[in-house]
């Protein structure tokens, strides 16, 4: 498509990432011609903040760049050539909740992870399966780049809901690894070729040296120095054991702390969970959000404040505009991806989802092959597949009894009564944002199931 | 081989189950001429007592055979027909200590499932594949019906590292099923057809009528009416959700308690570890044990006394008959096995082993294809299958980040330091069973580690 | 359904072997209360002298029922409990016409291999998705039990793309194999087991014995003492090399041996076609048929002619009465069957069409888990399958890039010219009963292409 | 291994290959130091020549290298970085008995294709398993570039049985097309991306523009227009069907020719083998090795004549070259090789060769994963595959049932006693080079077959 000016349309184009993602596109140099911040009413206020702020950006580059303000999606969707989503339905109050009734129970409250992210899910895949509809009416060629969150099952719901072929997933993951990994062995990252597979917050990587030599385990030995490893900010540091990693010959993201490492996890959670003073992550990230948004309301700002570094999602537009810019002008830049699988992870079906290392150019993600797993990182990855699969169709079902099989098989949910009254007080407490399981909340609410965290249950009262 | 006279080698000939096991024998009228109980020399004295009874049985039937006992494996094993295995490593003392040990963690303790479960195929895979490396030598024609725990581990070890096909691996929980479930909707077993699939202790079933109509859901209903479902004497009988099992539209084994259920069948059995009067399944089983071979010594007893039926393994000996028969007289009967998967879940690779429906005749088990499962049950599946090839390995190389990443990827065992340090005091305690681990165990003593659980800390110096 | 009185439709009642159905249907005592005998216009006559004699057949027997005799499908459809399928779409002229095109061009002329078959299955799978459109309508209760060739093909095509469950499709060749290979060991069927594996007229077997021995080399080696092996009468006795049953220790049906020794079978296929006094099989097939039908106008003839024996369906009806009674009374019976895979064979998705051992009972076929295939059994397989794919695909979207493809592929036609040729000769010639090729076809005849073998040309020019 | 002064062993240094191989590697400037050229006693004086020519160029270029001859293989292995293959069991009289003996019956006789291309593997496979066994002892870490043919076959082959990783199969047909299909439709190399994925000499490509559109259709389109295609010398250049082509969506390679219109391609190679004064290719070809031979020796010329570039395997060098530049550098460069397919290929197990599209670097191929293919390309691909798995084995057991296997699946030799009597004469006629098919061909012998074609015949009694 190279040539032609481009039109950008952000779906949450409110969030505080967006002057990132305005940074990464000035950055790029690509002929943009106009962009479109979309919010909804209740992000207005937010929207025309950052959305000056965004012109302010545009304005002092060397570029002629038009920034569009909307409530009216359809209107911004319009002819667009790349359209990015960043949007989070039920806004951070929802994520209070995804992490607080959890937590209320003694398990793991995190938004893309665990009864968190199955609901953070539950409400996000109508909203983007709608957009895909308005898509295919009013940009039908246009790219989908996703990075809300969780950008692996939004994913797989797109291509196998919305039957639509032109989206890609992001996640800042892999950046953050290949930025600080090589200096643990005092290499830059054009020095090393990073291989990773596996899902959404949920995959592993090799890493290789310009010998061809596997780097992976004498790398992974120095995770354990104590130096920066690219964890992000949201992820509390815990070391992973180093028998497994040895065994496994590949180093594990970030999250997988959850999974190898759910006891300090969860008891670290359940210590900020405790103390007022620190709260949950989404609280936490509420206030430096405040923060932000008095940063941007500065009128003489014209480029990203430091600060928004130490959100969770640093780098995230910044692959999502190398992801635009491989398309546009057909790089094929090796970049993780959220597509589908191909036969690159063998151990799952050709069809499904999978986050890998790929070539994206104009034609969209290329995986890489990446072959069979060991027996237990594929037993792992057929796990939480399934899990997704069960996740992406109740949620586009309402089907209760496969949202309690999520919960039941998800291992970070321990199994039983307490389970099941976490996705019933989710449920109703994200009621609003639920109209496919309506029916069974209502059930639930006759039962008079009582939300157990006070500040989730007050939240919900207000109609928050 | 219809016709020749059989001989039968018993493997842990002293256990407890024998006289079922020689119930099912005269029961099915085979042409046995003789059988030889084989056990150790800790196990001598039960092993003569159960010999006597075992005589006795046979004198006072129709067939003339003679039961020999022996401490030489190698005795037994020379020409033999069929070679049964219901030998315990370690005894019940190790079955303590499975149990204990995890529980004094706050995690479940069962002797084949989590991490009991993986310690018993620790101890218990180099054992038969010594036993069948003497087959291969002594009577390389004979099939070997292994009742040993954890089944489905031991006949995937037989195939893959023993290099040994004529291998059945059984277990009772389908019979159970079988018996009870009919009663459910006032039919008889002949009216239904089952039709199992999964794993040994982790299967799912399907019924179907004389009508060729799945009545799966139906009887699913009629399980919460609270009668006698045919769970396992072993196994706390707590109900499974019923939107669980309506979605999935098959009945799970009792043992996927432990896993849809886990946090009330581990309040359950924490009330038993901390009660002193109960104990430990383990140490009810040692009670029953004790009154059991009270019943064997008495001279006039020359039948399998009521009382024997009380144990978890309740009908295993009558599977273990009817394969042998079908075997010998190639009646092609449909039994539920541990064999090699071929095909009939789709969701695995062909060459592992499962635990289906099968016809079983002379030529061994041809498993009925049951096909792809739905999401949920195939992300359980393929997790489970991985962990087990993961214990596999590790019970054969000694592999101990192996081990880890079993322990880590086990439903039943909170991943983290816990895990670890279960894993840890296990292998001290099983130290005298686990040669492949001497090293890593070595290193351990070194380290100071003690065992928490009073009980099995004593019995550990004492060298039980 | 066992117990209730039984409604039959036969589609293409009229065809001679009706009788052996109703004589198999006597033999088995099913509670039979009407057969209704559908047939079209044009086989109206056939119709009425075969439903009469069936109808004597009834008579004589000790059940009482009726046969009735109907041109109109849906009459007899409406609360049907069985439907099986006979008909041939374009009669035995049809059959003419598909052997001899290609053999005017040097090629295999057979009416379920090669570019025959490849037409009988453009012909008769939109028919067979029609009477499946009506079943859901009149009779959705009932199984569908197909004996129309190609019957793989039409069974793929039933559950692929008419989205119906209850079919099982049969063919009377391992039955012919089942009475014959014990012999050369001078055994009986009881005392061997076989095992069916492939697809329909393209399986291969393995035999068992009591003892569970594999005895497929020692019965294979038996084939080449010149006795009778069981092949059908439609195929000419060439043996196979010897190497080669020796190398895959399975033994080929019939059929392959247009795909082992395709030379020798084109040679004599070349001679009869080029013999005016034998013709083609369908020419042959055509006289048979007048004579049977001159016998069975004998309004004293109140059983099944001997004569219809020599015909190469032999034994088809048998296989269709077994099934039939064996879902009727749930017997579980093994039988050789064309139902979904679902593992069977690992070598081939799970959800395709494959011919194997499976029980049959009232909830339809379970196929046997047969395992993976040597390298080139395998790639046979799936080439024919893929073949097979092709073709069904080609029958319902009329795409002819797709027949072509599916005859270039085929291994009983040489690809180049001379394919595409055959190709678009049998379009023309097969007219009036391709209506999905229409367009292609007024095409070809607007290019003047003109059938070279003067009978088919002529045939086609009256309109036959 | 940037930086490291290379040394290189060229296997079959004495072939005419060699000045292209100079060539590619004086323009890559990589740092080397040697170049052994590596031939047998036959060979030698070609070796001569061509060595003398090589170091000439050397002499020409700005770089100082030694090209060293010898007849000791594990003096030229001992140290090397790369080896390099390029040689001819039996030499081009070995080619002719492969072209001449299928010929002689009528069928497609071709170096990699067909009978011939199956005896070329059995005398290839057990020479390179000997070179890498050398390999494991005196290079352990160079790389093995492979451009012998079968190319496909023999990567298979070192993979499978050599059990050794680093080795990439080479073809040169991928450049052709990539060189001349941009010229259809006016652009250049740069403006398009191809992916190619299948066998060796058995692959189809796609085609997508810089703006990420499938153009494969529309540049198929054009290749019917007479231009150039890229087909190489060696192939005769009949038409794909233009149906066929639109409905596979890809376009194939040159050698599909012989799959998809095998009577046009045999015409002209019976054609070709009945005329004296062509001859086989082989025949031709040898005349053309004479003419550049005599080039060679012109102690004037120092570089790389034109008429190389007639061959059939132009741009074969250039392919190795840019592979070994891809490796030393880790360039990471796109290039089509024979590697392990780790799920690139759905459709075939991720463990086996395929010939795709990979990023090539230091650690060698990761193949783009390609995704299912549509079941007629399906179907091809499985067939081949597994032909090649039969051929493989054969080769290096020399199991002459599976050769005939081989024979009979392979679509370019017509089945029944001509594929018997082929294989045999083959046997025969390549004696001195199949010591695995030793025994079975003293048997031949014994049993008086005689080589029908006279040239053959002939060359075999002089012991040629």
């Amino acid at each position: 498509m190279e040539g032609k000016p481009i039109k950008i349309a952000t779906i949450g184009g409110g969030s505080s990432y967006t002057p990132e993602l305005m940074e990464g596109l000035i950055k790029r140099g690509l002929p943009i011609k106009e962009i479109w911040l979309v919010d909804i009413e209740e992000g207005k206020e937010k929207q025309e903040i950052v959305g000056r702020l965004a012109q302010r950006m545009w304005d002092a580059s060397p570029y002629q760049v038009d920034v569009h303000l909307t409530l009216d999606r359809r209107e911004a969707l319009a002819g667009a050539d790349f359209v990015t989503t960043q949007f989070r339905v039920g806004l951070l109050d929802a994520r209070v909740k995804d992490e607080r009734i959890p937590l209320s129970y003694g398990m793991v409250g995190q938004e893309t992870n665990g009864a968190g992210g199955i609901f953070k899910a539950f409400r996000t895949i109508p909203v983007i399966l709608d957009i895909v509809k308005d898509m295919k009416e009013l940009c039908p060629d246009a790219w989908l780049i996703n990075f809300t969150n969780p950008s692996g099952m939004l994913t797989e719901s797109v291509l196998r809901y919305g039957e639509w072929e032109k989206i890609i997933g992001l996640c800042n993951l892999s950046v953050g690894v290949m930025i600080n990994e090589p200096k643990l062995v005092g290499k830059s990252m054009e020095e090393l070729n990073f291989r990773f597979a596996g899902l959404n917050h949920f995959q592993w990587h090799k890493i290789y040296d310009k010998k061809g030599t596997d780097v992976t385990r004498q790398i992974a030995e120095r995770l354990y120095d104590g130096k920066d490893t690219g964890t992000p900010a949201n992820i509390f540091d815990v070391e992973f054991f180093r028998e497994q990693i040895a065994q496994m010959g590949m180093i594990p993201c970030g999250y997988h702390r959850y999974y190898y490492r759910q006891d300090e996890m969860l008891a670290h959670m359940l210590e900020e969970y405790r103390d007022p003073k620190t709260g949950t992550r989404a609280q936490q990230v509420k206030k430096t959000e405040e923060e932000l948004f008095a940063l941007y309301q500065d009128p003489m700002l014209h480029e990203k404040p430091e600060q928004l570094s130490r959100r969770g999602g640093a780098n995230y537009s910044d692959v999502a505009c190398e992801t635009i810019a491989s398309i546009y002008e057909d790089r094929n830049s090796p970049i993780v991806v959220s597509t589908r699988n191909n036969g690159a992870l063998p151990d799952l079906p050709p069809d499904c989802v999978v986050e890998v290392s790929a070539l994206v150019g104009a034609a969209g993600a290329v995986p890489f092959a990446f072959g069979p797993l060991p027996p237990a990182e594929r037993g792992w990855l057929q796990l939480m597949k399934n899990m997704e699969l069960c996740v992406c169709e109740a949620a586009v079902t309402g089907d209760y009894g496969l949202a309690l099989q999520a919960f039941l098989m998800n291992p970070l949910i321990p199994s039983g009564d307490r389970a099941k009254r976490v996705l019933d007080e989710l449920l109703i407490a994200h009621k609003k944002h639920l109209p496919q399981f309506a029916e069974k909340i209502a059930l639930l609410e006759k039962e008079g199931i009582e939300i157990k965290d006070d500040l989730v249950r007050n939240m919900t009262r207000q109609g928050l």
